[in-house]
């Protein structure tokens, strides 16, 4: 697998492949040319063949991809292959939302526990998982085989919590907390700024509001 | 104002360049350098002359920038010097974490209404926002001023209450469903695909991993 010094940008693109072709594949599609996928995804077929080339190509013929095949290595590539645990660290409504959310699980994300500072929710279930005060994260950590943390507070909580996650030992973060993460270089953090997307959305109503004027 | 072509990479910097600002004015910083705000953003200083200069340049002299002007100034590009009114569809989980959040109100984006189809939700209040049934939607948008509409609801249902907004004339979306909506062109679309978020993260540990081997 060819996968050196690959673009961030190419790798933005490839769960959008793979979300497409599952739905190809749930449709019965066993063969799909990059000219046809290119028609539904609405990219040029000629930056599907780039994208895809960067891991070798995925053996396109004259008649198209394997849609089973290529989605099987585009999940691959995307680590969907192997399971990840998960410590979800604020069981508010967002943390609800992202633990009920069964897909995750469907691509092997797990939650092994979940953490919040708050009494009222201590005790809680959140989909059969029971909601743990902070002070036992880092024993839970310890005890199951935890890999990715992901943050579901406010932006007050989220660095000294990421600090507590980075001691021990975790490597992966996905922060929705509305802050930028300062962890040590071999630390990963995918953000979710949700207001970052709702301020760029208000950017392009505004230019298109200004553009008619 | 020159705002002419600019490309969409930069325009997706600008929130994070108005939260660090923010954060930066409530700390009482009046004056800041690109050298010193490169520093904290961790972008190099000749990022954000050059993004800067897609708008003016914000008048920096040797001193650096007004940080309170800048603030100011990349807020009305963001159109957050307007009010917006949102319809919310899907009082889920998802759905009440983003009414809760109140720093989307704080920019002026105010939720009018919350829509479910769910009979179990109608009648409940979320911030005092009463969760209304999905029929009265089009009444609804067309007695307020709503221009924008947020989809919070599962991929099967997001493509036809996408439809019925747009009949509506709602012209701009803010797309939690798992799904690309297929809207006219003069329709703008954010997306949050949130699994699309969790793959880059699980390609990232995968390329992580692999390279320690």
């Amino acid at each position: 697998m060819e996968e050196k010094g690959i673009s961030q940008a190419v790798i933005s693109r490839l769960p959008r492949y793979f979300r497409y072709l599952g739905e190809l594949k749930d449709e019965g599609v066993e063969r799909i040319s990059s000219q046809e996928l290119s028609e539904i995804m609405k990219v040029t077929a000629s930056q599907i063949r780039q994208d895809f080339n960067n891991f070798g190509g995925f053996g396109q013929q004259g008649y198209g991809y394997n849609v089973e095949y290529l989605y099987t290595e585009i999940g691959k590539i995307l680590g969907l292959d192997k399971k990840h645990h998960l410590v979800l660290i604020g069981a508010g409504n967002l943390g609800q939302a992202i633990a009920n959310y069964m897909n995750f699980e469907r691509r092997g994300f797990l939650i092994s526990g979940i953490f919040d500072v708050n009494a009222a929710l201590i005790g809680k279930k959140v989909r059969d998982i029971e909601v743990r005060p902070m002070e036992e994260l880092e024993d839970f950590i310890r005890e199951h085989d935890i890999d990715i943390g992901v943050l579901t507070i406010p932006k007050n909580a989220a660095v000294d919590v990421a600090n507590r996650l980075v001691k021990c030992g975790i490597k992966a973060m996905w922060n929705f907390a509305h802050v930028d993460l300062n962890v040590p270089e071999d630390v990963l953090v995918e953000n979710v700024h949700l207001s970052d997307s709702l301020m760029k959305l208000s950017y392009n109503i505004n230019r298109y509001e200004t553009s008619k004027e």
